[in-house]
């Protein structure tokens, strides 16, 4: 495939400088087929109004970003969090998104028992599972990078997610994002098992040196990721989707022309993934 | 043991406010019987001088900080990682120290070969262990948190550094430090697995949220880090040395009273670890 008929542009790649709708217009413009929306640009314009939009300009919807979150300090809180995955799950259904991306969450308000948060998200996605079959959306884990541990996802390795989908059967896969496994010694083997279970594959770069731990993510080709050789090792596994570019980065690419953004993305996917 | 007993001072916890004298000598005046030097403060007086100081003191030696950093560009660039290690082998022998802490290094300039990377720190560590056994000094391979898997650690987890200890034998062992390890779903079953191999114990904490990777450390109870856990862990594996205490805190505990510093640690040592 050439670069452009491969890549995906997740929205917040251009958070800063595009609404949806322009994001949208965007990808049509510069010839990428695919668009990764998360909900905050969704509920811009609703979701009825961007399936529309997203169907006129011809591009598919490598993902939802995202559901998850589901470790709360109490009973009422989890159940929020299962109803609001409901809700995402039908806004994935209605764009036709490829999957729903689940950051799972971390540690509940007080708490520090990282066990009991991981069996919370467990149940969390157990629970939101026939709602997912029934849409017909299947929910990617994505495991994130440890120092995510605390506040965004406890599932931080590949083992952990495919380990998840093990026990949960159909309907529950996992994203492979360069940026939060790219240093896991077990890259290639828990790839390698996760097989047809790899739902999305998202590049971007580790830049050295990172200065935010969260809004400080490279280009393609800027960074120390090894590329093509986890594109590789994604394809040998049976991937066949997109790849899909979320770069989060409020110092450069946030404030950068996003026709430019666009047009180095793609640019990176041809030399460097 | 009582909190005071079992502390060591990593005087990198109060890096900006004391240079190595004034550190043995807080060490002494608050009752903590053991600290942790690092060379580029050993280097201030010379490890002569401070060996004595450290005896006249009665203080324990609980590591000397660091060596490893073995990958490199070229031969050269190895083999001088090899010489320097061998001279902190020396100066760690001569302090006493209990062990000499590895933070293996990452990728070479250029580089994006992770596997080859760690080969390299293997075989550096292989060519140091002859020295190792010779001065009766362990080498104590630190698993650092998978965000320095690019530029200062590429072993990030207890199970990559106990594979490195299994093939290599006598005279390495590993750090178990709470900040570097403590996402780990594997934690308690690599501890248990390592044993007597764990030649040192470090405690700080993890913030939320976390503002700089490298210097933004918590004191032990203002984080999220379940610390009696890891410490009752520790210690079912047999480990029965000190408490590093490692506080990197640019913004917060370097700009602070030292002697406040320590009582604080002392105090925390007794209430949360």
């Amino acid at each position: 495939m050439s670069a452009a008929t491969r890549m995906s542009l997740n929205v917040y790649t251009v958070r800063e400088q595009w609404n949806l709708r322009e994001a949208i217009e965007g990808c049509a413009r510069h010839g990428v087929p695919a668009i990764a929306p998360w909900r905050d640009k969704l509920a811009d314009i609703g979701v009825e109004e961007a399936a529309r939009l997203i169907a006129d300009n011809g591009l598919a919807v490598s993902s939802l970003c995202r559901g998850g979150m589901f470790p709360a300090a109490d009973a009422a809180g989890r159940q929020a969090a299962i109803d609001d995955n409901r809700r995402a799950l039908d806004d994935a259904a209605a764009l036709g998104a490829a999957c729903l991306v689940l950051v799972v969450g971390g540690l509940p308000d007080g708490s520090k028992d990282l066990p009991d948060a991981r069996r919370q998200v467990e149940d969390g996605i157990a629970a939101s599972l026939e709602h997912a079959r029934e849409v017909g959306v299947p929910l990617a884990i994505e495991p994130l990078h440890p120092m995510y541990a605390a506040d965004r996802a406890c599932v931080n390795t590949l083992a952990q997610a495919l380990d998840i989908c093990d026990v949960l059967g159909d309907g529950v896969g996992v994203i492979v994002d360069v940026y939060h496994v790219w240093w896991d010694p077990e890259l290639e083997a828990q790839i390698a098992r996760a097989g047809e279970r790899i739902l999305g594959f998202h590049v971007c770069d580790w830049l050295v040196p990172t200065t935010d731990l969260l809004l400080d993510r490279g280009m393609m080709g800027d960074g120390v990721i090894d590329l093509p050789q986890i594109r590789r090792w994604v394809e040998a596994a049976g991937f066949e989707g997109y790849a899909e570019v979320e770069i989060m980065s409020a110092q450069n690419w946030w404030k950068r022309d996003p026709d430019d953004v666009v047009r180095i993305c793609l640019e990176r996917m041809q030399t460097v993934v």
